[in-house]
């Protein structure tokens, strides 16, 4: 059963948001040489579900989605963006839904609001999974990093949320190397071949990868810390974010 | 002065829409060595906008894109894609434009309407600008391909949407060749430089990229046509419509 309390609450603000419209966010994180995705368990404790929230009148649709993923992550964004509006008209089967979390004994305005048809702008978000605590919400019981090939079947159209940002991440990797956002501030070339592989879903020859990415000349290989046997350690890299921001915009293409 | 008719008629249609939301399409076509613009202008005879329209209550979001589409292309479309949803509190000037176009006057209920808050998805359509002729709407009275650096200031942000599809396709011709969906089914490698000269606003060496380009291997070359003086004739090519599918799911990021 709900929180009634915080039904009592949302009732009230439903008129300081916008119909139609809501959100939904993809956090990715990057931990354990696995992506994971944070994912929300509903109350009903069978159904699993992405973060997300709906857009007030006096807000930006950006700023909505900031405010949304505060809540849950204190805000330890390092890479936000737009992936794709989901539209279809039967997205949301959501009769089911409210049965599962007992919403059908709520006010009616309530179950109105969420018998609408939504249109959902999904948000890509990558986050350290070291830097924060997750939070569930009002709806959920509890809240998970989960690996992003071991997702439970989501509600709605969650699941080809993911898919997209998926396929999204492939493509930069390909393209341009986002890893910047994954990555802690220094890591050894073998975190980040890692990287790769898991993303790329295939091995990589590691001299190759090597010699390619440095290549590209916009990582700093910092000075081993001479003290003890840590001469025998890696050596460990961070991006050289002027040459980054360059090799962004001159792109990799075959023109440059 | 609009068309009081089909106020009317819209003031009926009205509860078929969904509230709030709204798109917009950045139609792009090639011609005359340039990209052009499709843009509309208003019955008031000064203000240019691109076409537009809303989302039917019983239609999927894309599908809604393709039916507004539909309307002003006859549905010559080579490529479509969701670009951007702009979601800013205060993107639409609208009373200014109600004024302008004389709305003022009509039915509470369209000016409501219209006073309405909209975030407006953007589509970005490719289209080839020889295979139709354009239709204007019930709120214009001419419909124009303006060369993309020459556009006027449009209503509301619709500039931006016009600077998101160029950046897009900027980025697209850098790392992958979009080529495909802009050129007639066979054209001159003149032909080809030419639209990468014009989308990434540089001059190119010709032999450089003939060589690059080739080496892609996406490319058909075409026996030239014998008779009479064609043998002086510049070569025609055509994509190899699998090789350049191929080329893109490999992609031609450094790891490739």
């Amino acid at each position: 059963m709900l929180n009634e309390k915080f039904f009592d609450k949302f009732a009230e603000d439903l008129h300081d948001y916008l119909p139609t419209l809501s959100i939904d966010c993809v956090i990715l994180g990057y931990k354990n040489e696995e992506l994971h995705v944070l994912v929300l368990r509903l109350k009903d404790k069978k159904s699993w579900m992405l973060p997300g929230g709906f857009v007030k009148k006096d807000e930006d649709l950006d700023e909505a989605a900031i405010r949304i993923l505060k809540t849950r992550t204190e805000l330890n964004i390092l890479f936000l963006k737009q992936l794709h509006v989901f539209g279809k008209k039967n997205r949301r089967d959501i009769k089911a839904l409210l049965q599962q979390l007992e919403i059908s004994n709520v006010k009616d305005e309530i179950k109105n609001w969420f018998e609408q048809r939504f249109i959902s702008v999904a948000y890509l978000a990558l986050v350290n999974p070291e830097s924060f605590t997750p939070m569930p919400d009002y709806m959920s019981d509890s809240i998970k990093w989960i690996p992003i090939n071991k997702i439970p079947k989501l509600l709605f159209d969650h699941n080809e949320m993911i898919t997209h940002a998926k396929d999204y991440i492939d493509i930069q990797l390909k393209y341009q190397p986002i890893g910047l956002s994954l990555l802690p501030e220094k890591f050894t070339m073998k975190t980040l071949q890692k990287l790769y592989e898991v993303v790329l879903d295939r091995a990589l020859d590691r001299a190759n990868f090597q010699k390619k990415i440095l290549k590209l000349d916009f990582l700093i290989r910092h000075k081993k810390q001479m003290s003890g046997g840590a001469h025998r350690a890696p050596y460990l890299y961070s991006f050289n974010k002027i040459k980054y921001q360059e090799f962004l915009e001159r792109g990799i293409g075959f023109l440059s």
